[in-house]
């Protein structure tokens, strides 16, 4: 990868002082351009070896843009707050909104790199690691962001040359740390290890562009008239329709029966016995949640069904089990303009509970697969590669020792209609049922078509789902709050 | 992934009686309409659990479609002759070309999959291959591939029900094999790996179509039909210009001095040090290639450069020095119509020597980096993706033993010149020199920027590029021939 980047890169002063005004002015215009379209975010990394000078081309991106629209992230080792989550929740955290620019300094590239370095991790974690990230990067230039990844490289005999030159400069000693120099012995060891995970992510829609980091205006031109380029290309290109999925819904057979149709409603369970088993696994859960265990992990519940099938009801036997203090309940409606701004599950990020917490999604991102789908809100493409994606996701909380929960609360077609009747005849529930409830129910085999995808593509052995028969509203909840302490006491057990 | 497939799925005979016909007329017109269009291949895998009759469906689809258009494949363990290439060689082989069906039974999913139920490796090796069968498969269906993946499905009970109706009846009973046993008492182990791997697999381009496998008329008539509406969905869409990657050609800066501009022209070879050079390197190259170890390795061999580098004379030398029976000169010109209908590597993965053998490419696939994006022969996503999937194809070689050398023999602009005139008034030289190659010429630049690009991006560890300064060349000839031996030696030492 560095072949020419060890070539004696430079620009004369002279040329230097003719071009760089102009490239400044163009990078201006680029940035308001972007700001006026607000079609795109630009999210810039900046990564490479020791004394290749980047912070310099940090500033200097600060100084020849707008700095009111730039947002410098720099990615220093992880707070208590950031590590109390899954390591991606910093930067999505972090994540410029469309029209702006994000420059990350030092990215999800370090850690891995560094695990690596200090012989942390193997080849096959590096490579995994590189896997993920290539998933990660997809999904963001998926949902349009223009991602451009500058790697700033030396030779071992520049970096030697640099660490010196600065050494010996009163003025900038201090910027040479022992890190530095341990970074320098290890050169020939450090410099594969770019490479490998510099191939591995060098993809189609965000390739490396390695940055010879030797001379100062060299560096700062080709950066800056990098960045106007690829803003210009992204900016004055036409909306693109991606091509839609090559392979068909499934074949109408295929929808005969389903997770749905097959599940059976079960018998109804009395007040008696539904007091009872309420009060007994209300009391269960309280004690899982305060068990010393606990403050290792974090909750996360989703509920999604059909309209009325009860599921504020069931959160609400849930959070009356549960501590004030440690539980959250974040009800999904249509995005927010700042939510808009962002990949779809910006907003499910964001929110992701500290340990010890419990955060329940009133509807969540399987909103991508069922209501976007439905309603053609989205692509074809886009919700057909958003089961990957939501995997993903997943698997980071998993990983980070959350425990998940997601439920299907599911009635059949005529209980549905019988609970929308008694909201529109019962004054204190008649706020609960709307035009848009009666349309939905218009698209209910459309809908259940999208569960039974959704079921058979995201219920995996980290998350799994849990298809919870509602028609009776006393079995469904205790259902779900024997299904939560079965799998937290699992789970702490672990 | 199984939810819905473990249930009750059916297709009543009346039912059937009257679908069928109907699907399997649509499904001819679909093939001959492929047939007609040339404009893709479909490459159909059929794998699932055993007992879930996946060989009556293959026999079915012969049997509905036009079998002159159909390629099976049926993969079972690998030959002598498919053993001495890398494992993905065989398929590769066996790959449709555009206009046709190919089927397979049993794909690159069986070996990875049998060694991790066989305890032979471990979850990540499973993720790895899952990550090298994606970048495959999207490699395929980048190159206009309809692939269509089928999985039967069957739960634990149906596969025990399915197994002894088998035994229990004398004319089939010789169907179920020991091996089918072993898998049914794994059941529990089988389908979680099935499904990691499952999962992980099913990307928007070449998702997984799970198929209950239990009854007979819904398979038939669900995998048909499947295939009808994918091929009539890809038959009859527009052709989509896919968006053009998003990050720019890098900055003109960056263009400035490059690997071949800094590279330096050494001084001659007197006649008389050339040829005790040759001689001594070339009776090297010949001991090393009839030494025992040689016999378990394979060497692949690229020689790129300018026109009129002086490829052939380099050529010559080394094939003067190996035993004719065991090396081969592939020279490269525009593709065949064969080759044309098919993936752009594949001509060059067919060609892939048996272990003992030498294998010269006179250019090579590197001329999708080259003259297919000077040119504009193909799309600028198109020539960006084959970095990666160039790097892919050499890790697949160099992961068999074969090991590699790349040659770009280097002259300037002057020595080019000074070259043509020499050809174009040496009677016996004419033939070598044509219209093209001046025009060629007047690309010189873009032509540079292109081979600094493609030495940035493909010189990997495994596979490095050489540059060879040929202004003088009996200087590149010696230089060929030591960079060979010494590579030879140091790969058989390892």
């Amino acid at each position: 990868m560095f072949e020419s980047a060890e070539l004696d890169h430079r620009i004369e002063k002279g040329v230097f002082e003719v071009e760089a005004p102009k490239v400044r002015q163009a990078l201006l215009e680029a940035q308001f351009d972007l700001l006026d379209q607000a079609r795109f975010p630009v999210i810039i990394l900046i990564a490479g070896v020791d004394g290749a000078d980047k912070g310099e081309t940090l500033n200097l991106l600060n100084f020849w843009m707008d700095p009111r629209h730039v947002q410098t992230n720099v990615m220093d080792a992880p707070t208590q707050d950031e590590q109390d989550r899954p390591p991606l929740w910093r930067f999505w955290q972090a994540l410029a909104p469309k029209g702006k620019t994000g420059i990350f300094f030092g990215a999800w590239y370090t850690q891995p790199l560094l695990k690596h370095v200090y012989g942390e991790s193997a080849d096959a974690d590096l490579d995994q690691a590189a896997q993920e990230i290539i998933r990660f990067e997809r999904m963001l230039t998926n949902e349009g962001v223009l991602l451009l990844k500058f790697w700033f490289h030396l030779s071992k005999k520049q970096q030697r040359k640099r660490l010196k030159g600065l050494k010996g400069d009163p003025k900038n000693s201090w910027r040479v740390t022992e890190t530095d120099w341990k970074h320098f012995k290890l050169y020939d060891t450090l410099v594969p290890t770019y490479e490998r995970i510099l191939r591995r992510t060098s993809t189609v829609s965000a390739p490396w562009i390695v940055v010879p980091g030797a001379e100062k205006r060299f560096r700062s031109l080709t950066v800056a008239d990098t960045i106007v380029r690829a803003l210009r290309k992204e900016l004055d290109r036409p909306p693109v329709l991606l091509p839609s999925s090559p392979v068909p819904s499934p074949s109408p057979y295929l929808n005969q029966p389903h997770t749905l149709k097959g599940l059976e409603q079960p018998h109804k369970l009395s007040r008696k016995e539904y007091r009872e088993q309420v009060i007994k696994y209300q009391r269960k859960l309280n004690l899982l949640s305060r068990a010393p265990k606990f403050k290792e992990h974090a909750v996360a519940i989703v509920f999604e069904g059909s309209d009325a099938a009860g599921k504020g009801g069931a959160i609400r036997r849930v959070t009356g089990a549960l501590d004030a203090r440690y539980w959250r309940v974040v009800p999904i409606a249509a995005p927010t303009e700042e939510e808009h701004a962002q990949p779809y599950l910006w907003r499910f990020w964001r929110r992701l509970p500290r340990r010890g917490n419990v955060i329940i999604f009133d509807r969540s991102w399987y909103g991508r697969v069922l209501v976007e789908r439905v309603e053609g809100f989205c692509s074809e493409t886009d919700w057909k590669r958003a089961y990957a994606e939501i995997n993903d996701f997943e698997e980071q909380m998993a990983r980070h020792g959350i425990i998940q929960f997601k439920f299907w609360l599911s009635i059949d077609k005529d209980e549905q209609l019988r609970r929308f009747k008694e909201r529109e005849t019962t004054e204190f529930k008649h706020y609960k049922i709307t035009e848009e409830d009666w349309r939905n129910r218009e698209k209910w085999e459309d809908y259940t078509i999208a569960v039974s995808d959704m079921v058979d593509r995201t219920s995996t052995e980290i998350a799994p789902w849990t298809l919870v028969p509602a028609n009776d509203k006393w079995y469904a909840r205790v259902k779900v709050l024997r299904t939560l302490c079965d799998g937290i006491e699992a789970a702490l057990k672990a």
